[in-house]
């Protein structure tokens, strides 16, 4: 296996050496049945043996397929991501497509970058879910204007109206918050990304309206932004609530990171779980049945979300010329997930 | 943003509503001397408003530079493999790379596939971790032949002489398996990756190796092989071993999430986690920290093999003439990261 950058083998090199012309090795290639079953054979032969490869690229310009579709995604390692990536992987699969993926790591500079590599790698179609920073969308626009349709999944942009799927996520805070209202809870943290970002407004949103048909008044000091909610800002938004005069006695964490920081956290100073603090993640990630005890969550379909992605995906590929208002927002249910936490 | 496939913008285009030759659009947009600046200007100013991009695919025809990198790997969501992924980012970025990622899912097939996609969407290089199932590696000959260098990382070829990063797995093996003998450990159960692959070959050399300089038995009852070493494969396999005459007092599992199973098994059949059945993981995930007791890992240099991955490909892609015999094998030393599970 060398590593030098050998020259590619073309159909003129597989023609000089069969002494047939490069149009013969073209249409052997193809099948086409003007070429005898010999010729075709020696000339499918020969190209195997040296490598021959159709000049992909060529072929993209004239015809645009490359039967890839590009996945662009915050971070590839959160469990719900990957699962969201294994559900239009397996998708694409049966439909003969090829996956590649990019991760912003939840910057903005990072994502324009990365849906121009997308874009010129000659993707048929993106699936973006939103890095964190994100709140200017005009690179999509640019990708759309060139050909390279666009379905966002989870993080969608604010106010849009183009082809999304994401779950329904006020429905899942407030259904969230109400769960440990209904456990007796009345001092309940919120551990929120950014607000910028639709998702993470919309559970805020669903939040406070729980609070309130509950008549639980909102206080800002159990409001705690993280930029990304990962363990260890879980384990300082925590420790900041903890030294209030009245402290939190239930966490809703919008995703499962944050509130397992925070857990480890309050086991280290004793205080107990679900007795002094109650806790409900979100995303449902293996990690919620590994700490003790174990952390109940919110559901999250993402191998569905995957799949359905890809669908309104492959259709915009498929029937370019559909009218633009036909663009759809498929919203998924999520449920609790009882455990011990809370 | 609307989703249809409109027409991509060239240069035709902005030459024809400027009024002026397709030579001097791309002279201009190239900031050539010869042409006055004012005409600079507005040709610029309208591809902005055009959305006009360079047609990357035609160049890359030409020049063969996407300044981007493929990274092909089992899983993305592993922790090691998504901090491995972001070592390789950082320094793309620094040298002004992107890095456009296909998982294989352990899966030779879907190997094969994402080799050809990310050749055909035209990366400078590949930085490959193979996958459970392979033992052909001839779709990699495919990829050198065509002009696309490949590095190995982790998870390389058996007797491959090409540039590869990879950890000392023997001894690795050899370490872990020590530090359960010098607690005092016998019959040490080892959970393996499939054989054929040279990484899980190593550290059972070096799991056997140690358990003969101290004069234990090797019991073929005590080692467990799985195909992906996922957490439910670790509770089957420790399950299993409960059951025999003498079970193990100790596990050397060769991932963390196989261990982490088992030790959620160990716990729920009422046995005591290191009393009982000690344990030791490898590549130090965060899991380690989560699950209680807190498990005893080998610690894996992920980031810093991302980054010198991507030294070695860089380092090909620019002195492609280099000879072939100077590729370079680069073995990374591990070390025990002690903690309650053993």
């Amino acid at each position: 296996m060398g590593q030098k950058n050998n020259k590619r083998v073309t159909i003129y090199d597989l023609a000089k050496e069969l002494n047939v012309s490069p149009s013969t090795v073209s249409r052997a290639l193809k099948d086409h049945t003007s070429i005898g079953q010999e010729t075709t054979k020696a000339v499918k032969a020969l190209a195997k043996q040296r490598g021959y490869r159709p000049n992909v690229l060529a072929s993209n310009l004239r015809n645009q397929h490359s039967n890839t579709i590009g996945v662009l995604v915050p971070w590839v390692n959160r469990p719900f991501i990957s699962t969201l990536i294994s559900g239009i992987e397996e998708s694409a699969q049966r439909a003969g497509y090829n996956v590649l993926i990019a991760q912003t790591q939840d910057s903005y500079e990072t994502e324009v970058t990365n849906t121009k590599a997308l874009v010129d790698s000659r993707v048929q179609a993106l699936i973006v879910s939103l890095a964190m920073e994100t709140t200017d969308y005009s690179h999509f626009n640019d990708a759309v204007r060139q050909g390279t349709p666009v379905v966002f999944v989870d993080r969608v942009p604010m106010n849009y109206r183009g082809n999304q799927v994401m779950i329904d996520n006020y429905q899942t805070g407030y259904d969230a918050t109400q769960y440990l209202i209904d456990r007796g809870r009345k001092r309940i943290a919120l551990f929120s990304g950014s607000l910028k970002q639709k998702i993470y407004r919309d559970r805020y949103d669903g939040y406070v309206a729980a609070l309130r048909n509950n008549g639980i008044p909102i206080d800002e000091s159990l409001i705690g932004n993280s930029h990304r909610l990962s363990i260890e800002e879980g384990t300082a938004l925590i420790a900041g609530m903890l030294k209030l005069s009245v402290p939190p006695d239930a966490v809703f964490s919008t995703n499962d990171s944050a509130a397992i920081g925070a857990m480890k956290y309050v086991k280290s100073v004793g205080k107990r779980i679900p007795e002094d603090v109650a806790f409900i993640g979100m995303n449902d990630d293996p990690m919620c049945t590994i700490i003790t005890p174990n952390l109940t969550s919110m559901s999250h379909p993402a191998a569905e979300m995957g799949r359905l992605a890809l669908r309104q995906a492959l259709e915009i590929i498929t029937q370019p010329d559909a009218e633009t208002n036909t663009a759809i927002t498929v919203r998924l249910n999520t449920k609790v997930v009882p455990r011990a936490s809370s």
